[in-house]
This record gives C-alpha cells, sequence and structure tokens, in this order.
C-alpha cells in the first residue's frame, strides 16, 4: 500500500487508488481568513497543549454535527481524535485482548484490517449485499459463538456508503442491529465518515441515534466534510469506555492538535460548513455518475459493481480467475491505480474485486481511469477465454434481494474460524 | 493527572505542573504569514491527506534541526510523527510484547510510564544521579538480566536536561552507554525534546552521533522549539524497524497531520527558527534562575533540588515522611500545582518527590509559586516535628559524586524485578 500509495503520486498517474475528497474545492480565502484570525487573536492557545479528551469548543461543533444527524451526544462522552482512524485504532486498544473476536463487514474498510491485526483480533468478516451487512448472518453468528462460549469485543460497521463497498445498511437492518446488541450486550463501533454525503434518497438513523448511545460507539471525522490534513476526529462512548480511550490517548500522543481544533472552531463559527457539504455533495454526485456510467462502457459484462448513493468508493467485482493484484500492475503501467479488494478482508478474499474512489479525480479524469481498467480487464478475460475455450457466466450471484444487477456479488458462505 | 490539569488551566492557580513550553514567544505575526503562504499557495494540498512517513520537506527540516547537534540522519530511516509521544508508543508497538523488559531511568518521564504500563511491559528503573542515568548500574543489571535469560527491548533515556530530573548524562556516561549497547546489543531510544534548550556550558554529543544509529533509536520534537499544539514529532531508526513503524503509524493515525507539516516547512523556509531558540533559551534561563532563588528562599532545608543547565524541570526532593500526591491537594487550596514524583516511576516511588516546570510560568508566578508550595511543605516539616519531636536529616543521601548538595537524591537501591 505504501508502494502504490507513492506510485499514485506521481502527477501522470490517474488514482482511484485513495479515499481522497476534493479538498481543492475548499475556499482558500475561507482558510486564510480563519488562519489569520487565530494568528491575531489567540496565537499562544492555538500553539499549545490541549485537553487531552479535546476542548469543549470542538465538541461544541462536533455536538452540530452530530445533531444534523439526529444525534445528541452527552459532551462529556466525546472524545477529540486524530483522525477517525485513532478513534478505531483506541477503541481496539481498549477494548481487544490477543485473540479476542471482533466482527465486520465483508469487505470491511481497508485501514481497520491492519489495526484488528496489529492486537491480533480472531477477526469474522460478515457478508453484505445492496442493503449493507446481512444482519441475519450476523445473528447466526453470535449464536453460534454463544454455544462456542466466545464473546465477541464488538461489531465494526460503517452504515452508511460503506467503504470500500458502498452500500448503505437498511433502516430494518438498522432497527434489527441495534436489538442484536441488546439481546448480545453487543458493542456495536458504528464508524460514519459519509452520512453527510449523501446524493440522493432520505437520510437513514444512525444506529447512535436508534440505540442511544447504550451499547452503540460512534466514530466520526472531519476529513471528508472538511479536511483529513487536519487530523481530525472523534469518538462517543459512555462513561466507563470513554475515561479508558482518554487513557490510551493519553499514551498514544498526548492530544489532538491545538491547531486543528483552533481551525475547526472557526471554521464553524462562520455558519458555512453546511453550504460547503451540499457542493461537495454536488461534485461528488457528478463524479460518481460519471464513473458508473464510464463502468457501463468499459467494463466487460463479466463484471459487476455498486451503484452507491453517496460516499465515496464503488466497489467492482471481476470473474473470479482474475486477480486483481496483478491487475494493479498491469493498470499501473496504464497509469491508473485501484485498490485491489483482498485490502479489504483479513484472510486473502476479495482477490477478484476492486475498489474505485470517485471523489478524488475530476469526471473526466474518471472517465479516462475506467477506460483505462476496464481495457486491461477485457485484455485479461480475452486471454482466459481464448486458453480454456470457456466463456463463463459473471461472478454474479442470483440473490432474493431486488434487482439482481444491483446487487453486491459478495456471497462467499464460509467464515474464517 | 487528567484532573490535575482540568484544575490547573484555571486562570487563578499557578501552575507548575505541565511541560508547556512559553509558546506566547512566538511571533504571532510570522503564524500568520506562514498560514496566509500557505492557504494562498497550497490550500488543497496542506487539507489532504499525506504520506504515512511524512513530507520529504518535513524531513529536510528535521535534518536541519539534528545537523545543529551533529546528528546527519538518512532521511529514508526518518517517519514523521503525531509527536514526540507517538513516537514512543510506535517504538513499544513494534518492539514490546507483553512481559517484555524495558529499561528506563528512575524517575523517567511521566508519559513514557503509561505507555509502557499499556504495551505490559516489566520495567526496570535505573537511579541516576547529577550525571545522569547510572550506566554502571546499567550495566550490572543488563549482566544480571542475561544470566537470567532475558533480553531487554529496549533502554528509554532522555540524556539532556532530562524530564523530569533536569539532570543531564555526562559525555563519559553517553560513550560508555553507547558501548554497553554494542556489547549487549541493546536497542537504545533516546529522546531529546530539549538538547537545543541549553542555558550554559557546551553541548554533549547526543548518543544517536556517537552511535552512528545503529543501536540508538532517535526521538525528537518540534514541540519544545516551536509548537507542542501542531502534534509534531519523529523518530529516526534502522530500516528494519522504520519498515515496522510505518505500518504501525498507518494503522495509528493514517499520517501525520499535512497541515502541521507545511506550517514547519513554512517557518523553517524563513531561516529564523535559531533566532526564537536563543530567545526561549534567553526566557528559560531567566526562569529558571528564579526558581532556584525562590527554592533557596523558601523552602526548607530538608529539601533537596536539582540545578538544570537547560531544559524545563527542576526535580525536588523532600523529606521521605511527605507524600507529594498528599502536598498536592493541600498546594491546590492555595492555588499552586506540581508534578506529584510518584508518576516518574512504575512502582509507586518518587512519593516524597516532585517535579517543578519554570518554561511556562513568567518569573514572578514562578516566585510567588514557589513561595506557596514552599510554605505548604514548611507546615507539614513543622507538623511532623511537633507530632514526633525528632528533626530528621534531610533527605539527601551522600554520594561519591562532585558537590552532595548538587546530587538528585534518588538512591533507592532496589530495583523492581
Amino acid at each position: 500500500m505504501r508502494d502504490l500509495m507513492a506510485i499514485t503520486a506521481r502527477p501522470d498517474v490517474i488514482s482511484l487508488a485513495g479515499g481522497l475528497p476534493d479538498t481543492s474545492a475548499f475556499p482558500p480565502a475561507s482558510f486564510a481568513a480563519q488562519m489569520t484570525r487565530i494568528a491575531q487573536e489567540s496565537s499562544a492557545e492555538a500553539l499549545q497543549y490541549g485537553p487531552t479528551e479535546g476542548f469543549e469548543g470542538t465538541r461544541d461543533c462536533i455536538r452540530e454535527l452530530m445533531a444534523a444527524e439526529g444525534m445528541e451526544p452527552d459532551p462529556e462522552d466525546i472524545i477529540v481524535t486524530t483522525g477517525g482512524q485513532q478513534a478505531i485504532d483506541l477503541v481496539c486498544k481498549t477494548l481487544v485482548d490477543p485473540g479476542d473476536a471482533v466482527i465486520c463487514e465483508g469487505p470491511t474498510y481497508p485501514g481497520a484490517v491492519p489495526v484488528f491485526s496489529s492486537y491480533e483480533a480472531e477477526t469474522y468478516q460478515i457478508e453484505m449485499d445492496e442493503d449493507g451487512m446481512r444482519v441475519d448472518e450476523l445473528e447466526a453468528l453470535m449464536r453460534r459463538l454463544e454455544l462456542d462460549g466466545c464473546r465477541p469485543k464488538f461489531v465494526y460497521t460503517v452504515p452508511s456508503f460503506q467503504n470500500p463497498a458502498g452500500v448503505t445498511l437498511s433502516g430494518e437492518r438498522r432497527r434489527r442491529l441495534v436489538e442484536i446488541a441488546r439481546e448480545y450486550e453487543l458493542v456495536v463501533v458504528e464508524d460514519n465518515p459519509y452520512g453527510l454525503l449523501r446524493f440522493e434518497g432520505d437520510p437513514l438513523p444512525p444506529l447512535y441515534q436508534l440505540d442511544g448511545g447504550d451499547y452503540v460507539v460512534y466514530v466520526g471525522t472531519f476529513s471528508k466534510i472538511l479536511s483529513p490534513g487536519i487530523r481530525l476526529g472523534w469518538c462517543v462512548a459512555p462513561p466507563p469506555l470513554i475515561e479508558k480511550i482518554v487513557l490510551g490517548k493519553q499514551a498514544a500522543d498526548l492530544c489532538t492538535s491545538t491547531l486543528a481544533q483552533y481551525f475547526v472552531i472557526e471554521y464553524f463559527a462562520e455558519e458555512r460548513w453546511r453550504d460547503y457539504v451540499d457542493r461537495l455533495v454536488e461534485i461528488y454526485r457528478g463524479r460518481r455518475d460519471a464513473m458508473l456510467e464510464a463502468l457501463e462502457r468499459h467494463f466487460p459484462e463479466q463484471a459487476e459493481w455498486t451503484r452507491p448513493a453517496g460516499g465515496l468508493f464503488v466497489w467492482a467485482t471481476l470473474p473470479e480467475y482474475i486477480d486483481t493484484g496483478d491487475l494493479l500492475a498491469k493498470a499501473l503501467r496504464d497509469d491508473v491505480a485501484f485498490v485491489p479488494g483482498s485490502a479489504a478482508y483479513v484472510d486473502g478474499r476479495g482477490s477478484s474485486a476492486m475498489r474505485l474512489n470517485f471523489s478524488g479525480s475530476g469526471e473526466d479524469e474518471i472517465r479516462e481511469g475506467i477506460r483505462r481498467i476496464g481495457r486491461v480487464v477485457r485484455e485479461q478475460v480475452a486471454l482466459y477465454e481464448t486458453i480454456t475455450g470457456e466463456h463463463p457466466r459473471p461472478a454474479r450471484v442470483s440473490t432474493e434481494h431486488g434487482d439482481p444487477a444491483d446487487v453486491l456479488p459478495l456471497r462467499r458462505r464460509e467464515m474464517r474460524r
């Protein structure tokens, strides 16, 4: 991944790999004005250490953001973190001992995989379809684990516009997931970086709202609605847990950047953050459309992909004989990049899938990038058919849910034990 | 500690507790100019994700800083971290498994104690005197551990103007420590936040310079020469180790703040960072002098303290019947704070000592703060003598090194096994 990011930093490479928001959309004049105000009015404070749990002002901004999605956390339950990534890390640091069971979606956020591994969690991945995580499968797993005397430490989920799959957990499944959490006293870690980036349809209630914060630990970030370069995220958890997370944070990096927090406080004081989110939604909707059209045009019939209603990512699945790790090497020779699907699994699955990002490139770049990837995919398909004489059916699997063409083709019944 | 920091944030409290640099000395106009330049010239980049190991430009600044102390690290061996604290955490994350032995000074940096604990290290603390860590004791410990078949993962040291003791490892001991590292293949983690903050005398070579980076892992920070609020530090380690640290960093928080790195790059481009360090040295020297004079005037003869030639801290030791944890509660009623000595030990030692910071308060505040603490200490001494009828000797312990009055009274021969 490190080398991949280095290669994709080359200006001639079209990268659909990273999860980069379009920070060029942020008005530099606003950025300059906020920073000048901070320098003039509170230079010494902005350059100084801050409290480990974050400033009250930052937590007010967080409450405003969460209120926009229907949540009302207690300020005392909020800790400001060095990006959402640190929140995931601290939750694991606090809860997971080696060998403990952790549950997540399959595929899951590629950045969570090394965290679970670093704490030596025994990670179970629940399959998804177009309505998000199969909570019936989650329940079946919980029953099985209970019989084995195993209590998972938590289930980690990105319910809205999931990274990497782009699908969203349905309202019905959200309610059922919160019920399961109560029945099994299972902590749910809800990671919601993209909730406000909805392109169409009505918002669904966050799990935190449905549960009231008893079993749901919430992870949020300013990365996708403002800037990832300021490394500012947060975690909301009930008192006994948040106290431990604060201690973990103190050991990890003492406190979150004061400068970044002052920047956010100044930015929110302008009361224009909603306008900026609206602007991002407009931009990303156009890019998503460009990507879906280009996939339709350039990918072979043997490929499938999801149709996200928000967020940053499309997940495409190719015939099983194509290894997207190998494919990436070929694609890079054509100056285009994506994230191979195996990065989203703990056990090497996902090897014929890929994550495609549409937030970080312009529409023309996206069209050209997909054209290049499509060409490499078609070559592989043609090669396979020439060698084997076979014309295998698409990897698509029939399903009881909705239009088969919209379905996330992620049915692998075996789970890692 | 969390509550202590909250109390000391009250404006009426004189806090000699935190390790706060004087960020009010940094010129707000310079801060504003740098930020405006970033906003005008590279807003989108400064708000975007960056590489996990940090930008090349940041690593150039780091090399310039290290060169000022005689070190020439390979840029490939440097990782930019979220403050020096994260560097310590990542080194532990990479090297320490539960039960592994780790060695540090006694007292050690209070922020390192929870890190060692969180990785369940078996921590050994080596006593110090006015010449820093007793490397003869370190060698004796290494021999003993070798007989037990135990190989410590590293020895952690702050050789210059140690936090919390204020003492500096002598040149002779530096050379011997580097020899011991080679003899025993022992990793030395050299944490050097204060090296450039020398008030008098000639600089001593960093361990990294003496060793050439074979066994010495170097931890640095911009916190004490620029700003702790930007959370920018670094670690230098040889290739096999630095690769693992980069992976750990990726899981911990993906990358270090781009905004903070751009700020440092702009700041260093002005080529005035040395002037600012000189200015800090002037300010802190005056404050150290004010503190030492006030200690002389207000502390009873039963107390002792170190006389640092640089850095941020004085370490004071009281008669053993005084518990500085209890004393702090009394001091807070008089609106003054310090860090109780037990925070610098893994095993509750240091309970009659205290760390006093002189960088974060003005000279008058320091004098008044020491006066208030001195009054509480004198009350405790008088109470003890009234109750017991005893007039015990000072806690000072005789020593073979130099002037007894200058000696750090930290002789407790038993070490934790």
